[in-house]
């Protein structure tokens, strides 16, 4: 059982979400920060690293908007459906268009591959959590 | 004149925006991250900390916004706007919540005050980016 | 296999560092970050938060140095082992801080047991990465 | 006056450090993250970019562990002067190697120069600060 699922069962009071669809969110956002981070690094140690510019800097977009994604949703105390909406439909937007730059990259590199697959699962979470929501 | 001024006047290509409002926004944002994260810390230090609980989490969650704005905005090389709007607007609404609730204490603690005013000026800073971005 | 290891098992050049220890230390510093900022917001909904002022401010500490640390160590591109050196030093001892204030309430609250858990696999994951290095 | 000062002046306790380096430090310590974070994305857009990698990487570690030490710095709650120690060395660290590399380079490039100054005037401000706290 992950941290954030932990966290959640050991929260001192209720909480309105599914408690297993914000933590599995959670780590989603979580791995694709790490992921989109390596994947700007990798990038950087290509040859054809000018082909790339635009999947190092969506990836690196990617990795700061889901760093603070991860620690809204990480906190229930005090919680503003408003902010939280809003930082996902941010978090969703930031993993499609990371996604969709490494999908192209996918077959000349695998890290790519790699990264729009944690992209694609974390703009998924976000949408699942936002639909939750309503 | 800021550094965020300076290496936008030094970027190597031509971008879209307005350099004086990028850069205004950008130091607006930077500012306001800080000091949500200091108001969040003097509201722990305060003996009536149990009335500060919800302006300790809409700092954090502000300063963390704030924090993954100011790095998106900073970059130019393959401009998002999609993402970029996206980024703002989650960065006004984090901005909102944090400065109406700092505004609710203002006159109580002088660190409030202050915090509230950093809120409010990168709001608007950010509804101007956005205005700006049409 | 965590999206770490995947990363690194495809990057693009060959690396020092072995990297079964590599991911492993990278996943432990990720996990921490997100635990340290839900147990801090659980302090924040504790009726004796009064208690846990200093849990919460080293919570807060630990996620934002381990934030910092495993952006660092997912790089590999032009790897500067000083630079790296001092920030799995960093975030060794921020991880100890933290660790060892929230065993002190790990017996009256659960996620306070969780997230020293936490805590300490951090600090060992980056000790060991430390011991690698030499 | 900065927000940092305002802040520091607000603080509802007594604090150990003098206010004016701490805020002075902060303050760079902030500047030097949003400068690397934009010299960063300014050398994706130069066309001799696989000159630059060097400093992409070292320009991405040193926000993200400047990032990390404003936040540390900003807090004076249950101050841990054993972990803002090791922080602000880490944060001098990785300021000195992005100031060496930007320096290498700010004949070339104009942020390169900015940003190696953003990154001198850090690492002497984190170093001040560590002077100050013995």
């Amino acid at each position: 059982m992950s941290y954030a699922r932990q966290l959640l069962d050991t929260y001192p009071r209720t909480f309105n979400l599914d408690a297993g669809v914000l933590a599995a969110t959670t780590d989603a956002v979580n791995d694709c920060a790490q992921a989109c981070t390596g994947c700007a690094d990798d990038d950087l140690s290509e040859p054809d690293i000018v082909e790339l510019v635009k999947c190092i800097r969506l990836c690196l977009d990617c990795a700061d908007v889901c760093t603070a994604t991860v620690r809204v949703i990480s906190r229930q105390t005090e919680y503003d459906a408003n902010l939280t909406r809003s930082v996902l439909e941010a978090c969703a937007t930031a993993c499609k268009s990371s996604g969709d730059e490494c999908e192209r990259h996918a077959q000349m590199h695998e890290h790519c591959r790699v990264c729009a697959e944690a992209c694609r699962r974390c703009e998924q979470a976000c949408r699942q959590l936002l639909a939750a929501m309503q």
